[in-house]
């Protein structure tokens, strides 16, 4: 199947955090693609995917980096894909990586999610797919109900954890 | 025309800015509406509107908030709609309403843009928009092509500024 | 007995945290309830929550969150009774947990500790329902006297460690 | 009549900040007393201040400050009723005080509120005394009512501003 | 004359700042060039002007951008000339734009200055131009012997001042 | 008279903030002279004061700079007179020079004051010096129980004007 | 032999940080004293020790304090003597601490050093003590001779090490 | 051979960070110096050694230095050559370092790197060098040519990792 997503991050170091996002686009049946390419080491690579992507079908680009982190917004640059952008935590906590994604001028946004956040980005870049794919809505309506559930099991144990404090 | 974009703002006081987005979506012959919404302060008619947006025909929520800017990550709590947030300046350089839209919880994301970045907010939800909606997406082309060339006429300004410092 | 206290924590990997206040509120005798509950995962549960706290007897609410740390501003728009809200540290040091929690718009407040100070939540809890009950309020002296022995004996520690130095 | 709040500011430059919580109180009928005292320059009256207020029939004590602000924890040394501090804007956009104040050490507790939130920490004492006064508990209701239909009308007022934007 | 500096700014509107590198630039006798790209909008013209410079005779690159400003960092990943960065102050105190341009990954260096530092920059490009030009480098030596006397002359000025506080 | 304090800045331009101590030692009867210095611009004149500064009599050294404040350290390489160090806000509200002037290495202390607190450093400044001088030390004793008194001034005067807020 | 430093800390826990103080003191033969005190948890003995402090001899006060470090502020409030304050990393890397000691208001200075900075500040005292003993002074003037001396050291060091990476 | 470029570091400690740059001019064949300085320690070596440097042949310097770190600028105020500041991560992330190398005053600039960059710092002396160099500059162009080259592996690499998550 072709891949609907298109992950890039700017480094394989990057792939624990950024395998998240691959872990939620498998469980919720979205075929994707994973590649590595970074504004600054491989330019022309990273305009022509950004230039290529919409044609190859691709609807969502999610763009992770860290440090002076401007590839998701060069991405940006070159296509009308919504692109979401990740920061990557490395130096100063991650604020460097969410600074420099974030604050996009006008005319070329990256809708970023929090440090480290590549699950968060899997799931919005769902719910933007399922804006047109009712089956793929079904299952995030399925996958967001399920949160209630865990913390209410979760909830449950603190019942008999609380035990432990309450003397009165 | 029934809105496809729905703008929430937590108060009327963030109005201008958050009519840059109003302006782009219409600019793009997107309608939409615009709401003022509080978290807070009408915490039912926030569950009421995220819950009944997506049977309402709503494809993209846009809220925007300052401060202890929950709005946004409240309204994503209760719907499968991207959620677009921005952050609105008010005090310590508007990094407290970043820090409390785009650090959500894995499971629940909002899709963060730039301090007072309600224009390129406008511009993500018309992205996401235009990917079931070609006509949409070949205004948004052009939108984006112009963008350069507002870039190159400056620049040709510039080639008569210039001449003001070179003396060589 | 029924509950006085109510402490809320988003998710229940705070409760390493949290259980300093439910360790102190036991030792002052005040009983209470310990729940987990997200803003952002169980929304109507929040909701049904803080507009029922009241009723329920319950004078205050302890609420800790992390990251975009919603829950305690949510509660606290649900119900007039006095919230507490205890800033987790995850990311940033702690600090998009307090800005999200402490910088709430005028008429929805939240009473915030220090980031991880989930003990003195429960000492402001305390202090509260002290106001109409001798009893608590003469627990409390005792242990706020209690402080300086501590510090007191911990000072005669101190001064045969000195010897150490002190060569003069 | 008797206070039962007392609001202390550490400067009478402080009283532009410090007089919404006066508004507030007065609104609620809630009979209070202002002074100026500072831990830095008059720590002798905040010692004496602290430890008589309880006596005098003080329920809250509501106390401002700025830059290295002391002030709300040395009364919270003295004293076990519970004491609000807000963190007064100066230098460091406010970021000194609130630091200063809220990052209390264990058994000593400050009820920090937002940069400049004189007015909710009104509230908050409010809710304080409503504990355990029905009266004011409704009159504290009443308010927390209000502050939904403020939003619902400027959500009308928006209602007709918005038609500037849609032509659709 | 052939410029030897190229000035390239993400948006005219950064002109008042960046003008203090062309004046720097004029008094060293420098041939330099004035133009407006942006790594957001105008991709391909970066790309282009960046892979051309070397060729052309450019021996320094300064580049002024804000916010996200990804400008500097884009140039230097097609490039082996030297880019030196300047962060324009907009949002956040120009933090968000040094951190964005200074955090680069290794390989690709930004030689950064301080937020608005467009004179520091000039200097910088002078001080690398200075390398292989005597005639330069004796300017350079000679602009550099003036600071101290500007200072001398700014202190005499100061002796003066200085009399009305001293009474003794 | 001989000065026994020696007032630093790095620029005239920070005349305006050093000028508070300036009159405050006058106030004190404490000789003093005032110079501008750049560690950075007069580096050579810079050590050339400070190792003559303690022959010449020079009990303490009070150094103002802002941005990126090297002169207090500097100054402080090459004495073992005491240096205390006043940030000047410039940028980044001044935090770029807080950090620049203490964060110094073990070895060569800085005493620094807050952001612009000039005047606290001629305080600081006398201190040291009272500790061998009676005199001085009689006179800061009266300044310091003088603050007190005014803040009871202020207090009289928000006694009137807390009128206007208490109705009951 | 009396004690001239005399050196506090808010905590026990703080004494890894401070004992760096006590030792250098002890290698300038400074007769010192340490205790624990806190400004939150025995105000009392505080204002005692601070009120004093200078008739039973002592010279200069170094007071260590993390979080919401009041202690410094408020010794410096009742006292003439130079005090100096060590911000104790803990929470926030230590800038909680920092801004809470520096902040002072005008009238009411303390002379503050780097995160865990207590060498530095029993330099200062050490400097400060030195003004009126010139036996002090020259014990002191040696050790910062001495320090030059470890650098050159170092450096020889290098030079042996560098090899290892110049091939040329 | 004569060294062109020159090391130099504040403390022996920062060599792990250091000898990347070491690494790197290695790799290039550019013969350089190592030497520890310290702007607080042996300040009259460093104002000998910045003023030599040109005469001795060097053409760049780069001085890493961590906390308030005024070795790079002090270097800079007494020579005419290029300086890069490399800020060594220490107490704050580094950022203390960071904005005591970066915020320079108007004619003193520093060319900074990221937090412990020293490899872009030694890439940066190279491009510098290669203004000058054919031959240097060939090397130069081919090392960037490898970085693309790398990521083009990496990208292989993923592309078989990435069929551990693709199941469509």
């Amino acid at each position: 199947m072709k891949p609907l997503v298109s992950i890039i991050m700017g480094s394989t170091s990057d792939l624990p955090v950024m395998e998240k996002a691959c872990k939620f686009l498998d469980e919720m049946h979205i075929p994707f693609e994973v590649n590595a390419l970074s504004a600054h080491r491989t330019p022309d690579a990273v305009e022509a995917f950004a230039k290529g992507a919409k044609e190859r079908g691709i609807k969502v680009i999610i763009a992770g980096a860290g440090m002076a982190a401007a590839l998701p917004g060069v991405i940006a640059a070159s296509t009308t894909l919504p692109v979401i952008g990740v920061p990557i935590k490395g130096m100063l906590d991650g604020l460097d990586a969410m600074l420099s994604i974030i604050q996009m001028p006008p005319g070329i946004p990256v809708a970023t999610v929090g440090v480290n956040g590549a699950m968060n980005a899997a799931i919005l870049a769902v719910e933007m797919i399922a804006l047109a794919d009712e089956e793929v809505a079904a299952r995030l309506a399925d996958y967001k109900a399920g949160l209630g559930a865990k913390i209410e099991k979760a909830n449950k144990d603190l019942a008999e954890v609380k035990y432990e404090y309450k003397t009165n």
